[in-house]
C-alpha cells in the first residue's frame, strides 16, 4: 500500500504578487530587503512569498500531523498483529481500502466502518497525540535536519566540481 | 506548477514482521509491549516498526530537506523578481522543466544547465541552509504541531458524537 501523507507541503505555485521594481537592486541582494521598504515591518529574517497568512512552520505542523497519523496507525498495526489478529485483520482490510493521505479523513471514516473499527479509530487518535507530545524527538529532528543540508550542499558542490574538472582525472 | 517534494515520508508498506503470537495478551496494550520481552532493550517509548535502521525522525527530516529546498527556491524566486528579472525569468523557465519533488536532484541540474543557472543554485543552497539553521522556527514547528494533533482529535470526535446522536438534533 503506498500512502502520501505530506504530499501537499510543496503543492504551491510559484505565482508571486508582482513588487516595485522601480528601484535599482545590485543582482544579488542583502538578505534583509524588507528593511529597504518603510511600509514593511523590520524582520531580521528572509521574506518567504506564497504563505499567505499562514507560515512556513505550520504548512510543515500540517504535514508532520498526517506523518504522525501515519506513525500512529504503524505502532497500532504492530500492536495488534501481536495482541488481537482479528482486530489487526480489520485494521490491514480498511488500510487496504483508503488512503492516508489525509489523516483525519482516514481517522474520521474509520470511525464509522463499524463500533470495532471506532475503536481502532480512537486508538490512533490516542496513540498520535501521546507519540507527537512525549516520543517524537523533536531536537533530534532539527539536529537531523541541518546535518543533512549540510551534508547535501557539501556532496553537490564536491560532485559538480568531480564531474567539471578534467584536470581531476588527469592527475589521478 | 506543482511540486510534491515531501511525498515520499509515508510511502512505505504496511509489512510487518510477524512477531511471537504465543502469549496472550489483552486487547489493548500497555503502551510499553517491549518491556516484557526480555530480549529487548528497555525503552519508554512506543515501538514504531518499518523504519529499518533509520527513525522517524530521520524520515521527517529528510522530507524537511526536500522542504527547505522548496522554501530556498521561493525566497531566491521573490528576490530575483525585484532585483534581476532576467535572473528571475531563467529560473522560472527552468522550474517550468523540472519538478521540485527531489530537491538536491533539482539543485544538481541548475548547477549543470548553464554558468548563469549555477550562480542560482548556489544561492538556493546558501539560502535553504542559513534558513533552516537560522530562520525556520523549530519551537513554533513543536508548538503548532501539538496544538494542530489535539485540536483535529477533538473535532473528529466531537464530528462523530453529533452525526451519531439523532437526540442532539432533536433537542434544539
Amino acid at each position: 500500500m503506498e500512502t502520501s501523507s505530506v504530499r501537499s507541503l510543496s503543492q504551491l505555485s510559484f505565482f508571486l504578487p508582482k513588487p516595485n521594481r522601480n528601484k535599482s537592486y545590485p543582482s544579488w541582494p542583502c538578505k534583509k530587503p524588507r528593511t529597504t521598504q518603510p511600509t514593511r515591518l523590520y524582520c531580521q529574517k528572509m521574506y518567504v512569498p506564497g504563505f499567505g497568512e499562514a507560515s512556513p512552520e505550520k504548512k510543515a505542523a500540517k504535514n508532520m500531523h498526517d506523518f504522525f497519523t501515519y506513525i500512529a496507525v504503524r505502532i497500532v498495526t504492530a500492536q495488534l498483529e501481536s495482541y488481537s489478529p482479528e482486530a489487526y485483520e480489520d485494521l490491514m482490510e480498511f488500510l487496504s481500502r483508503h488512503s492516508l493521505n489525509d489523516g483525519d479523513k482516514f481517522c474520521a471514516a474509520l470511525m464509522r466502518e463499524s463500533p470495532r473499527h471506532k475503536g481502532l479509530a480512537m486508538r490512533i487518535l490516542e496513540v498520535r497525540s501521546s507519540y507527537c507530545k512525549n516520543d517524537f524527538e523533536w531536537d533530534n529532528l532539527k539536529r537531523l535536519s541541518v546535518t543533512i543540508v549540510e551534508e547535501s550542499n557539501i556532496r553537490l558542490m564536491r560532485d559538480y566540481v568531480v564531474e567539471t574538472s578534467p584536470a581531476t582525472e588527469s592527475e589521478k
